[in-house]
């Protein structure tokens, strides 16, 4: 059987699966990434999780290719992280494909983790059957995704599809990034906490340290009604970019996943009726937007499917 | 040879051209579009302007295809006007394939205006050679095309591109689209006049009656600060955009045309720096910004190119 090894590489974990052609997990495991340690120690890491899996491969067939999902902006062509990975210090110009080539002889692509995220959505998830689709990922930072005519759209120099860094406000707040006002200083987990602050301090009240928004959801569900208005105007902004991007690729679908989204489906249907509401009305009319289904397991299959996909590229010239 | 014929339809002016299989025009024409008169007497100019290439075509060849560009949403697999064309009353719904297609026996082939002058500057203007490439047109609105893989991105249901409903201030100008704070809103020519007159008022400085921008471009140019000023915003409220564009498309190069544009490359240079500051450094690394090439006859060549392109495709299976 061919096999196929899949790296979700993360700030904290490294989460590593094997799978089939079909993007089957077949097993699957994680181990610190050891993203603080530097660019050696994260190799040593991913080379210790291939090496597991070569191990268990044995029984079942015979690896054909390794994919890897890492932050930042990665050269798909190349395999090589471009830059953009801060929560990974001297990860930037790591040469991914070219190590795990060396150390393994084993064809290695690697991609921008939320590209591979969704690919998982599109192949096996919710954008399942969709050929046009937009993926948000709302996390620390909102990652996205783009699909085209079914096929992940990357851009010129595969540095594309950053739909957290959109603008919806240019007088807005002052993002990472260099830019103002990016629909990831609103829609992000520390966005809606923001939120939340001002919406405290704007009331002479104190905001809670170390909060979270799992906190903020559960205290709105306890009725607390700035709690409730901090989910509502997150939804708003969300939904403001999702109209822009309805307007811009009119897909079929938009997916959003990440802790954010995670809270439950009353929050993306609110971002949804903001987005229906606001862009243009042609546009929306067979939209869905809809909630990632692939869960913890999405970066792990969507490295896979990463491996089937190009791998397949490979050998069909 | 092979011909095609080419319907620029405008609010005032249909203008038409006959050309060969390489968008090449051989003779071209213009009559008033009857915009205003309704359906049937805006398939009346049409129907006038077919036949008199037609009976010019006899000498060179045969007619293999008709396209036309129309402003509003266009259903490019039906060729059916699907809304939003304020400037033709009554022109919603309008079956352009079928009706030309009755009338002439010819394949006929639709799309909005706004994808027919990018097609123009993709294949034989600004963005010649390019894969990846975004088209905006700034006039009384914003017209938007985007070119992926060499090909016209249309979305799901051929209500994509609508680039000048894209949000850069949530909390801004209200768009006729219903949203808030589009780019239409600040960087079309009725944006930019509106910048000047808020500046004007600032001031408690009464604006004249009847400006236009390229008055707004006179004035700068003879040091008047309030017009430089309001040049200066427009071309950032643009940049701003183009920012979030870059970061999404990461696309090789831009194509800014239409009046605002036409004003001259400052301009432009003005919203490209505005753009490269604000955008990801890795997407704007080989990025061009450029004026739209293809001028007046964009349109009509446009269209002439959509009825290759499509009957190529056609003919092909």
């Amino acid at each position: 059987m061919d096999l196929f090894i899949g790296l979700d590489l993360g700030g904290t974990w490294l989460k590593y699966g094997l799978g089939d052609g079909d993007g089957r997990l077949l097993t699957r495991g994680k181990r610190p990434s050891e993203g603080q340690r530097g660019r050696e120690a994260i190799f040593g890491s991913m080379i210790n999780a291939v090496k597991e899996l070569l191990g268990v491969a044995k029984e079942w067939g015979e690896v054909r290719a390794i994919g890897v999902g890492s932050p930042g902006l990665v050269d798909y062509q190349r395999g090589i992280l471009m830059g953009g990975a801060p929560n990974l210090p001297g990860w930037e110009g790591a040469d991914i494909r070219g190590v795990l080539e060396r150390e393994f002889g084993i064809p290695t692509f690697a991609d921008n983790d939320a590209n591979v995220m969704a690919l998982a959505e599109a192949r096996l998830g919710a954008a399942r059957e969709a050929k046009q689709a937009i993926f948000l990922t709302l996390g620390t930072g909102i990652g996205g995704g783009i699909l085209i005519d079914g096929q992940l759209y990357r851009g010129a120099w595969f540095a594309g599809a950053e739909l957290g860094h959109t603008v919806i406000k240019f007088d807005g707040r002052p993002c990472n990034c260099g830019n103002v006002g990016c629909v990831e200083q609103y829609a992000s987990a520390p966005g809606m906490i923001r939120t939340y602050w001002e919406i405290l301090a704007a009331k002479g009240m104190s905001p809670p340290a170390g909060l979270t928004t799992e906190q903020i959801f559960a205290r709105a569900e306890q009725g607390e009604v700035e709690a409730r208005k901090a989910i509502e105007d997150t939804a708003y902004y969300l939904g403001v970019a999702l109209a822009s991007f309805v307007n811009i690729f009119n897909p079929e679908v938009i997916v959003i996943g990440g802790g954010v989204a995670e809270a439950g489906d009353e929050f993306i249907r609110m971002a949804e009726q903001v987005a229906v509401r606001l862009a243009q009305d042609v546009a929306t009319r067979g939209l869905r937007v809809v909630r990632a289904s692939m869960g913890n397991e999405a970066g792990t299959v969507g490295a896979i499917l990463l491996a089937v996909e190009s791998y397949a590229t490979l050998v069909s010239g």
